[in-house]
């Protein structure tokens, strides 16, 4: 049983898929290990580089998934004069992930 | 004494910056792993996208400082019939990093 | 009188702010055409690209705007049985901004 | 005939494939101007978003383009002690193009 999906800390957009962005996590923090193994071994610059275009695809899709479960969750769910409130701070994050926040 | 700075293996565009790679390459492991523990704290959405965020600036930079090391060494350092091939090649680097690859 | 404030058609995420979204429409189509006259007088390639990072920033801000006023009026004000699948909808168009659609 | 190509400026990176880099600016203006009328007539923000989507992509395709003819015949085809300053140049536009210039 993991105790993840026992605790009882507030209700995220993620909290119904924890387990699964936990493990994407994981995933990316050993890519990332991997890449430090590569440049340790002096491998090519090109596939280093290809890997840290793996590793940046793959934070693209936790973040869209962390921002689908927030905009279904957080922002529809919320009370609703705080709606507005909660649609600012999502576009604000948005504007981060394009890099231009 | 470091290792890295004592191998023998071939010369790369990072060879010269090869520690400071490696550090920073170890910072964004520890970043990566940072965000798996505010996923079992339950944090807020934003703050960690924001952390996403953080990371893939820090990938960029990263991939940025790679790719100028493997221009200056690697393609213009290149036996002039090879430099065509190796332009090529990191120009599709480049598009990948602009996810367009 | 401009025509646009006072048409009819369906209230939209940028009714409200229009005329300031087809000012900026038009800029942007104004620095493409300059980009067009830079190559016929055969300028520097790297600031032929300097043109294009601008429009690249000035189209990401409309995106922005657009996307602003779309979660502020058509999906928080969407009935509540259309919020998820306009924010389904509004993800998707995120996903292809970041060129991960 | 077409003037552009009997022209006596400097040679380009872009210089052999200038009409067709021509066209394709010709091609997003009218992309731009079309998202324009889309707005006039009041279309749906997802329609108008996708669209510009498209634009982002042909002017990154037209980006990419110029990098790779300025990196074959301007950097490569430097004079030896420009080739770094060259380079240099050349990084700092890929930084701007992954909006971290």
């Amino acid at each position: 049983v993991l105790v993840s999906t026992e605790s009882t800390g507030p209700t995220r957009g993620y909290t119904a898929s924890k387990d699964q962005l936990q493990a994407r996590l994981r995933r990316i923090e050993g890519q990332v290990r991997g890449i430090h193994g590569m440049v340790e071994e002096d491998r090519y610059c090109i596939d280093v580089l290809t890997q840290i275009s793996a590793i940046q695809a793959a934070l693209d899709k936790v973040a869209l998934a962390l921002l689908d479960g927030h905009a279904h969750t957080c922002v529809i769910g919320a009370e609703p004069d705080q709606q507005d409130a909660r649609t600012a701070e999502m576009m604000a994050a948005v504007a981060r992930l394009m890099h231009r926040g």
